[in-house]
């Protein structure tokens, strides 16, 4: 079959692999329909530390083609989304909703023992526990905002819920990805009056807009702080969305977060320290977030997406298949493309 | 009237100052019954960077002698309890139960614009908003317990809500200072099943157990995140009570915090970063806390107290008068006292 390899920063392949089988009896294995490309994966296509010739993608949704003796709930020909951690939906941290602290679960995508769904089919471990099926056909029109149930929807509304988003609250979102503007799409669906986007791209920034964002700030570092404050009356916001990972936008959400505010981090961090833990403790300032258990937010948020309340599926626009996806990545780093939906 | 001045490090005096006095027309003065010293208070007795010759203490319960023109709700004559920090009662930070945010706030004994509480009398600004009136007499034998509300009990009540102690979770409480026991009974009050002390000296862990510790953990460091895996089951405790502020102590937290769980720090930290911010995202841990809003906590902890549901002022094992405070600050310095009552 054929699938996406990473080989060295920038060198992304479509190549011929063994074809996706059943290893443990817990597995199942599913024909791709839509893939996709994520803002994280291009960290590695830029060099980062865990390039060693993996099968990218960790957001799909496909159709079941084979089960293990052991699958129990998921049956072949089944429309399922694939969430991007693979989890046994058994254990205590299952029970408790963090699927992505799961003891027997993992990553696609990453270099682990799962491989990448930006291919024709992949294994999926612990199929009960990890696969969400949907009562839709295959090509059903809302596949896009389908798909975003797999990572970046349940992404923002992770950064919401744990940024502790209110009804009535004021918000900041730093990063206008798609995680961002999804973050935009969970504060606005939670109540959020103030709606602050930080970014810089004319296209992202309407989008943003049309989701629900009342202010933008596209300036960086102590002017964006200073930008904010001025826009909440010099408290700075109650939830901050952090939502891109580097140092700045850390620092930056630590200094618009107002006393008694909360971060909400779902940016994988490219830095070692959170800074300020001293401004941090005398303004009671939470920090929270980390990889979202999309598992467990499906549930809540896929009446919104089947009645047409949320269009998560916005943020896609461009669609390619199995051999656009090098072209996909290099237009994704150059902000060509916001983010590429995958057809294999 | 004499009070309590730091000097310069381990120089403490007890000297004639000017008389309390109303300032502003917002202003109360008491008489102070009952004080302490707190941790907190040795910081600057050790050389910290705030040394100015100033008032000392921020814990005290007292009898209201004057009031302001524009003081509304105390009268003279009340025996009230005063917040280690003041607070306007009225600002958005007061209205959500922050009044350590107060936009008009601030701290006793700090070298700030208030004095300190280690005196005959003391100065409250925003009477109103700052002082606990009580229904008991100045000499109750609850005064004690009572004391405690003023800080350590709030802050170790605050140390457990922001690391979301729940019925039935694991907790560990870093410190065995006067507020780590007094975060053990909150841990208690909360409904905790398992709590651990870390703590190393044998007559507080007595304590802690008599409030409700299930273990003890006497070692340090990477030792002590070894023995709190083996007593959950490997996995660490859901809420972990930061009762120190030093570098060491935060360590420990981080490495002893389940995924999921959270830290409540309310050990003033002497650290400038938050260490391991990427461990600490992958296992999305939180991480909370800061000065106690005293003053919010003490409608629902009063009640415990005056019921005898919890005896916080069992943590005082010493008692002075204002001569004997210079010698209360080296004993607990030397770990001689853990928290000595003053009776002006």
């Amino acid at each position: 079959m054929r699938a996406t390899v990473m080989h060295k920063a920038r060198d992304v392949r479509i190549e011929d692999v063994p074809d996706a089988a059943i290893r443990n009896t817990t597995d199942a294995v599913i024909r791709i329909t839509r893939a996709c490309i994520c803002g994280s994966d291009l960290w590695p296509y830029n060099g980062g530390p865990n390039v060693n010739g993996q099968g990218m993608g960790h957001e799909a949704i496909g159709v079941v083609e084979e089960i293990g003796s052991d699958v129990q709930r998921i049956r072949r020909g089944q429309v399922v989304i694939m969430p991007f951690a693979y989890s046994d939906g058994s254990c205590l941290f299952c029970d408790e909703g963090l699927q992505t602290a799961c003891v027997h679960g993992g990553f696609f995508g990453n270099g682990g023992e799962a491989g990448g769904a930006q291919a024709e089919a992949l294994r999926i471990p612990h199929a009960d526990g990890t696969l969400y099926p949907l009562a839709v056909g295959e090509d059903d029109a809302l596949m896009p905002s389908l798909l975003t149930l797999s990572d970046v929807m349940g992404t923002g509304h992770h950064a919401a819920v744990t940024a502790r988003v209110r009804r009535g609250g004021t918000v900041a979102v730093v990063g206008d990805g798609a995680v961002g503007l999804c973050g935009v799409i969970a504060a606005k669906r939670l109540g959020a009056e103030q709606i602050i986007l930080l970014g810089r791209h004319a296209d992202r920034i309407a989008l943003a807009r049309e989701f629900g964002a009342t202010d933008v700030v596209s300036v960086r570092g102590m002017e964006a702080v200073e930008r904010v404050r001025e826009l909440t009356g010099g408290l700075g916001v109650q939830s901050v969305l952090e939502c891109v990972g580097t140092e700045q936008a850390i620092d930056t959400s630590m200094g618009i977060v107002r006393a008694g505010g909360a971060v909400g981090r779902v940016g994988v961090p490219h830095y070692d320290v959170l800074p300020g833990a001293q401004p941090m403790f005398y303004r009671n300032v939470v920090v929270a977030g980390g990889p979202a258990p999309v598992r467990a937010y499906i549930d809540e948020l896929l009446t919104d997406v089947m009645e047409g309340g949320i269009e998560p599926g916005r943020v896609f626009d461009r669609t390619a298949g199995l051999d656009g996806v090098p072209d996909g990545y290099r237009a994704m780093n150059e902000r060509e493309a916001l983010k590429v939906l995958i057809r294999p």
